[in-house]
């Protein structure tokens, strides 16, 4: 019997869904039974890419659109029992030369679904990625749900507005929803171009094709990490168990590395493949110094006490199948 | 000699320029020979009403125009020296039947402006006004800087990314700007045709009307007031004092009152003028009981420290001066 049974038939649409954890959870879902709909806008700069739906397209129902289009919002969350809240521009960056833009995606059109959930009378039980870049420069580690929130960019600014507005729609209309604040997430199907979801794609891409890791500052900043079959189990979870609803948790890895360390770790990983690679440190750029947040890991002893969940994939393990499979579809992820 | 005297031939910018606030800050400007801008939509929901600037037409500049307008606000922020950002929506209930209107008004907005200054490349000082809204419910008494914030309605929740642009343009940007967290204002010039503003300036329309004052619940809630003048006197501190730059302030009243007892002492004030006044206790109505945040008054210790300013007019005098004008121009303010 498969623990997540409960998803067996279930009306599931994930915003988001082409991108690198949406597919992720799709596959999963579909192994379970699910109805599944996938909700995509393609934008190039984001997470969007068909490849990631490879093998289970028979499987999935695909909608192109964007989540700002309301007329289209108000149809797709109809008769859903579940949606998966995964769209969001992502880049700390981007938000900074286009605020307007991430505003528009990570507040304005979290509105936009949500009062299409309370219009549409079904509530579905909504699971929102919202983020760790929220609680900015970390005052102490690792940092809980109870840490101050001080964003430091746009990004962080505008993802927690979308994440109260889930916390509001739940205490105010009674909207069964819940967030996730993900910390660093990688695996198969992360978008690796650019550093425009996390600078591990773009390390990942800078290994493979022979150029160095580039490393900003010191390298000596701690991070943490979650492979995505952890995000995804911890996504299910929090969907499907009943002390999660009107909650939010942090996820967050058992393994804390400062990016020297990662970076040898990806360089020792890659050896083993016959992939020489290096490593070089450089000054942070104009425009990243004054957002970096310096050290930063989480602590997820909430979900792992409420939900049972803990990450379960070791960072050896974990990086050592997701620089296998970019070496198998390099092209795929970097012309898509 | 003038104590703030510094704003003399000064280019100044108000936003809600015809508001409440906005226009007694004019008033006070004018009187200090500012050059004076006044940006308002004089959308009819909102605080804009052009009699409030009465008696001050020849000395300022009108602009009817929305803080939305992004090509409108490139221009208008040119050659400022200060902006009092104090354009918003500011009903809580209206937020709950129109958020995107709200986002687009306390969120994206304030993007517009701060962008526009930062393109504009003169950094002229910003006071934004923000609002005690964000704190939601306290969870403890005087609610300080420190306190969580944690918004009980959309309201807040946008506020609280327009206050945090703000924040963020300074220590990303440099552009000098400063939040002030206003508590409840009243005084003359504020809306008391509804609720909107406050729930004060609908008690005042009844009063001189001669219906009953409408307390929701028990009527023993608790809050703190500032009269007008106060708020502007904060306003000009934050604008003029260097150590206000980046920076964020509660304001907050002398006085803690429960609604029971301001409403009796609305009475009283009446009465001297002969004026005949009841009260009524109803239940909350629908939609307003479960955004309610209790007992509120906030602790002005931090602005009184580093900006020296404390509230100077009692309830007494504020609310027998505001009922004064309101007897005056109840006509202007009901039908503007």
């Amino acid at each position: 019997m498969n623990a997540h049974n409960i998803y067996n038939s279930k009306k599931v649409l994930i915003t988001g869904g082409l991108g690198f954890i949406g597919s992720n959870l799709a596959k999963k879902l579909a192994s379970l039974g699910a109805e599944i709909t996938l909700l995509d806008s393609l934008i190039p700069e984001y997470g969007g890419n068909l490849f990631n739906i490879k093998g289970i397209e028979d499987s999935v129902n695909v909608n192109i659109s964007d989540i700002r289009d309301s007329f289209g919002m108000r149809h797709l969350v109809k008769h859903k029992d579940y949606i998966f809240n995964l769209a969001g521009q992502t880049s700390h960056i981007d938000s900074m030369a286009d605020p307007v833009s991430d505003l528009e995606i990570n507040a304005k059109a979290q509105i936009t679904l949500l009062e299409a959930c309370r219009k549409a009378g079904n509530h579905p039980k909504i699971i929102f990625a919202s983020t760790r870049q929220l609680y900015g420069k970390p005052v102490y580690l690792p940092v809980d749900e109870a840490h101050q929130i001080r964003p430091v960019d746009i990004n962080g600014i505008n993802k927690l507005a979308g994440e109260w507005y889930h916390a509001l729609y739940h205490s105010v209309y009674g909207i069964p929803t819940c967030s996730l604040r993900l910390t660093n997430t990688y695996g198969p199907g992360m978008r690796i171009r650019d550093a425009r979801q996390t600078f591990l794609g773009i390390w990942i891409r800078q290994l493979l094709e022979g150029t160095p890791i580039s490393i900003y500052g010191d390298g000596e900043q701690l991070r943490d990490f979650n492979h995505v079959d952890d995000a995804v189990e911890a996504l299910l979870l929090a969907g499907e168990k009943d002390e999660a609803v009107g909650n939010l948790y942090n996820l967050g890895g058992s393994e804390v590395i400062s990016l020297n360390k990662l970076a040898e770790l990806m360089l020792a990983i890659g050896m083993k493949s016959g992939i020489a690679g290096s490593i070089r440190h450089q000054p942070f750029p104009e425009g990243r110094k004054n957002i970096d947040i310096g050290d930063y890991y989480g602590s997820y002893k909430k979900i792992e006490t409420e939900l049972g969940w803990s990450p379960k994939v070791s960072m050896l393990e974990g990086l050592g199948n997701t620089i296998e499979f970019y070496s198998n579809h390099l092209q795929n992820y970097i012309d898509p």
